[in-house]
């Protein structure tokens, strides 16, 4: 049987290491560094003839940086005649640019997935997609992971007496309810509306929160605005506390200084984006998603089915 | 008959500016800036529907930045129903890349020219490629515009008395000779070569250069180790002073220290990379191509013949 290579780029050192290790291989030997004039220069240091290969590299920021080293990547790869180039993108950079909100606007989500294809990958491996539709943008085989087990059983642990599951906004319901039914939860949902142009957000809240501890979830947490207004008007209607969670922490701009003078107890992300030193906060608990990829790699390295690992 | 419209991205926009006046056009308006993350976002801010669109972009430093906006740009425009996408691409990145030198190297200039086909380009507008035969990497219309004549004129005006052209490598004679037939004036070789390894390289000098006034031409200057170390060289052998002149002012690291203390007189180089503050020299004089290229533009919009723009 062909033989199974895992490669890092810049983005998830860290968790491509726990990824190899999990699975029983070494690092792939690569070294992806700058010339002076900041062109990306690429050198893989062993033979990859008829492997299949696995890069690990999140879009995240520099995200353009980040997209330009895994093309170049996988340009390289397939020029040495690797036998599989198999994506594994913990985070989706691009993937809230997915379709035409206003005139004359890009769909980057889906120019990323013409590029990963004109590169030369034979298949993504992604988790929590901003919107499950991006995997049609693709005509490659795509293995879509979810984060809410992870979340879901740090906070099971916890043995919350009275907890309600909470969506920021109407397009996060499906993943409140599957956290929900994961802790035998109800769920409610944060209702934002403009009464007026130029009049601020009302924040209304749908369902039952009254002296419940209140886990809101999201896909992205970027600025962090949303998550936090939220989390104050919880807790103004009557939540003991508010607890927040999401898969892939952005974590851009204000949003550090936000999550800590906002009502949140605690902020638990996983490891798709490594957080680094800028955005350290106290209040912010990492999980590693490395245990569910490497036994996501294993079993397509396997030819086995990977849809329990779906939910 | 359709309209032309230029719209400028992050790179030149001074280039753009002159390339729309002299076309008689308004620079098309549009924003270029990122989210908070660091994605690219890009609002056109009038309608293309049925126009002929060039996007004045060069692929230089910040190049992956560059490239990934040009990109988006394509897309947008693509999915605004523009009729043509004309890229004027003055300096074409990673150019240097475009072959395996070493063994599971990747081909990024190749693999760029797959990614604005695959984004929706119609036709690339370049200006002297580091190598002719990047064109062959397209299977699109390829316009090839030189600068040598914009640099000769230059040199012509000077009226020096004995000159002679000096190619700082082996691979730049035929630009050498290019510019020598202009000034008619002989040429010269830098012959470098390293006796044995770990010795240091030997500049030898092939051709007459004594008493001469030496102008070296490169397509690229980067680092600027090459030219530097030859107008050195020549100066040692004789020269009475050296010029160096180039199409593309990469300039990167230690470029501007090292010109600034070597024996090169003056630079001469052209707007394809904008300098930039932290490109300043007093020995740099900068010509614009934007005469050149505006009269590629109106020709190709007329389906005029640009081949008399090539020498
Ligand atoms: N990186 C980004 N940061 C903030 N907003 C974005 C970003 N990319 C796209 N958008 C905008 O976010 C909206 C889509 O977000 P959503 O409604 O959550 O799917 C679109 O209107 C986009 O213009
Ligand atoms: N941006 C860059 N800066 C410096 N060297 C480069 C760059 N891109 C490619 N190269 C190297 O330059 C060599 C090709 O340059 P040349 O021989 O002038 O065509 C190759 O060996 C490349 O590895």
């Amino acid at each position: 049987d062909s033989k199974l290579k895992v490669f890092s780029l810049n983005s998830n050192p860290e968790l491509a290491k726990e990824i190899a290790e999990n699975i029983g291989v070494e690092l792939g030997k690569c070294t992806v560094t700058s010339f002076s004039d900041g062109e990306i220069q690429i050198n893989i240091e062993e033979s990859i003839r008829g492997c299949d290969v696995y890069i690990v590299q999140s879009t995240s920021e520099p995200v353009n940086e980040h997209i330009m080293e895994l093309l170049i990547m996988i340009d390289a790869l397939k020029r040495a005649s690797a036998r599989t180039i198999n994506i594994v993108m913990p985070y989706y950079g691009y993937a809230r640019q997915d379709r035409k909100a206003r005139a004359r606007e890009p769909i980057t989500a889906k120019l990323v997935a013409d590029l990963l294809e004109t590169a030369g990958a034979s298949r993504v491996l992604m988790l929590d997609l901003h919107a499950p539709q991006i995997q049609g943008f693709f005509n490659l085989p795509i293995d879509h992971l979810v984060g809410v087990p992870i979340l879901s059983d740090y906070f099971e642990e916890k043995n919350f007496e009275d907890v309600v599951i909470v969506s920021p906004d109407h397009g996060g319901v499906t993943r409140a309810r599957k956290m929900a039914d994961r802790l035998k939860a109800p769920i409610a949902i944060i209702d934002k509306r403009r009464p007026r142009p130029n009049v601020s957000e009302v924040m209304n809240i749908v369902g039952n929160i009254e002296g419940k501890t209140a886990i809101i979830i999201d896909d992205i947490i970027d600025t962090a605005g949303t998550i936090t207004l939220a989390a104050n008007a919880l807790v103004e209607n009557g939540a003991t506390e508010v607890y927040a969670c999401c898969t892939h922490p952005v974590l851009s701009g204000p949003a550090i200084d936000r999550i800590d003078s906002s009502k949140i107890k605690e902020l638990v992300v996983t490891n798709t984006i490594p957080l680094g030193e800028d955005k350290a906060s106290e209040k912010i608990t990492e999980l590693s998603v490395a245990g569910l990829i490497s036994e996501a790699i294993i079993r397509v390295h396997e030819r086995q089915s990977i849809s329990s690992l779906f939910d």
